[in-house]
């Protein structure tokens, strides 16, 4: 079993997310707390604007809440950047109890899944969970500073300049964290750093299936299965292996956070990704259409490639995780 | 409050220890399952030789415990190397589900004190938890290749090659883990990359000085408060700091990890250090001393520095962190 059902109702009581500009211009910029006009975000690097954006977000979500950060008991968070520091340092600010995580683009769900754990099983009464990205950052340390203007095959995708977070409490009004599934590292063999979504899908597939036989639930539970970022060429193949696999998963239900951010039209090719991209969709506009009562049940499906500049160099493949996540609103408990 | 306690026994049944030719040389050799003699292993790049270090350890740690690999439901680890790929290739390699975190050199007990909290609520029955270093990985990343020969100054400290593991269960023997205090972000305004012991001493006397308080015991309630990599420096400035505040701990009773693996003698200017120190220290000669009934209650407290060079060269400074797990056994439930 690697399935967690959280009996005693964690609930997310508020979150907090904040984008760049490019998140300004898409599909979805009205679910943003704070959008930013410009990507410095009146620092004098990207990796101090990342950090911004974190700090920003908590600020935001511990308002919303109605506490001071000094309510918050512990800080579970991550992101893409070397030794994790944007999250760190922002840690630092937040001031509570702090464990770093790594998951990639997964790390908004591995987050998610531990806050609840610790919430559900009184280790604490308030914890606070995030992820972030920024496009320039993320892009000079993962391939080259933007300024070159290289090209990129169609497969790649465009990392999100945002941040999300949200607060668990044991007890409010909000939607509900009800299970967490953790993910197992899945390596098909892939090596192109261009292509995440499809060498992310099978961890994805492998995660959502366990989930279901774990809970012993029919995919048609949920209104809503979202993955992290699949994109595209993701997203079909996972399609493609809902089928062999004999898992009746159909495509409306079947949504991805980096096709729901930015606007046909915007240069992203595959779509949208980064550790912030699931933060901010998930926190911002998919709780907002929860609260709306036009999602019931989620399960929220993370992913991560966890390879680095120097294993691709190092020639290895890239080996993927998927953490999911369900959260429940209006039903029987909401 | 910080502060677990976990009042249904988590027990580490069984560790897993290796070494490389430094660690064989050091004054606890005979404390590590295997040392190897060079610091390749038989791989082509010092981080591959790195994830077999913590693939080795896992599997003797297995072993030990008479079990397969399938039963293993969780692993949770970190290393310092960008993106914690060695930790994350050998999670796949492991092959359960998989929660990569961050902590620095402080990852062994931010893995321990979560480990125990998963398997002391019934969210598992059997987690493998640990952290590794190596030492030319981690120089040629946060330095220089070591091939260089560039010179140190005496406050700088020595990357453990190494990996340290451990396996909780809900049952057997062993000792007991019975509570865990998650540090806090202490940045005191140090900005020196090679005086870490320094920067680290403050967020460590923080968390002891928490987990004394929130457990409501006094300090001689253990035999021995271990902390992760202060090394001479830093070691002296937490006695300076207890003093300060007033919190009555022997140099006796205080001792560290990176100053426990070498010799008088191996030129390692301020003592171990390194994700893999703490780890391989604990779950080596600490653990085999608890069993010889030597030390009965000992806190352990692996302190984190969380900066990058990145973080370095923008001028910023040093965040540091500890989290501190105790460990009993022998005296009334032992």
């Amino acid at each position: 079993m690697r399935t967690w059902l959280f009996q005693n109702n964690p609930v997310i009581v508020s979150t907090g997310t904040v984008g760049g500009p490019f998140e300004a211009k898409g599909k979805i910029a009205e679910d943003f707390d704070v959008l930013h006009e410009d990507l410095w975000l009146k620092e004098d690097s990207y990796e101090k604007a990342h950090k911004v954006l974190l700090e920003e977000a908590s600020m935001r979500a511990a308002e919303k809440a109605g506490i001071t950060k000094e309510h918050i008991q512990f800080f579970l968070g991550g992101d893409l950047i070397n030794q994790i520091t944007p999250t760190s340092f922002a840690a630092k600010t937040i001031g509570s109890a702090y464990l770093g995580l790594f998951g990639a683009c997964s790390t908004s769900m591995e987050g998610l899944a531990l806050a609840a754990f610790l919430v559900n099983h009184g280790g604490a009464n308030c914890v606070m969970t995030g992820s972030s990205s920024h496009n320039a950052a993320v892009e000079k340390q993962f391939r080259y500073p933007t300024e070159y203007g290289s090209q990129k095959p169609p497969t790649a995708q465009w990392t999100v300049t945002g941040a999300g977070v949200s607060l668990i409490k044991d007890e409010g009004e909000g939607p509900i964290v009800t299970s967490a599934t953790i993910g197992k590292v899945v390596d098909m063999g892939l090596t192109d750093p261009f292509n995440m979504g499809g060498a992310m899908a099978p961890a994805a597939v492998d995660t959502i299936e366990t989930h279901l036989r774990e809970r012993d639930i029919d995919s048609s539970y949920y209104d809503l299965i979202v993955t992290g970022d699949l994109g595209h060429i993701g997203r079909e193949c996972a399609l493609d292996l809902f089928k062999k696999h004999n898992l009746e998963v159909t495509e409306d239900q079947f949504q991805d956070c980096g096709l729901m951010i930015y606007r046909e039209g915007q240069p992203v090719l595959a779509g949208g990704s980064g550790s912030g991209c699931s933060a901010v969709v998930v926190y911002g506009h998919l709780l907002n259409r929860m609260k709306k009562g036009e999602i019931k049940r989620m399960l929220v499906v993370a992913t991560g490639a966890l390879l680095s500049p120097l294993t691709y160099q190092q020639s290895e493949t890239i080996p993927c995780i998927a953490h999911a996540v369900s959260i429940e609103y209006g039903g029987e408990k909401g």
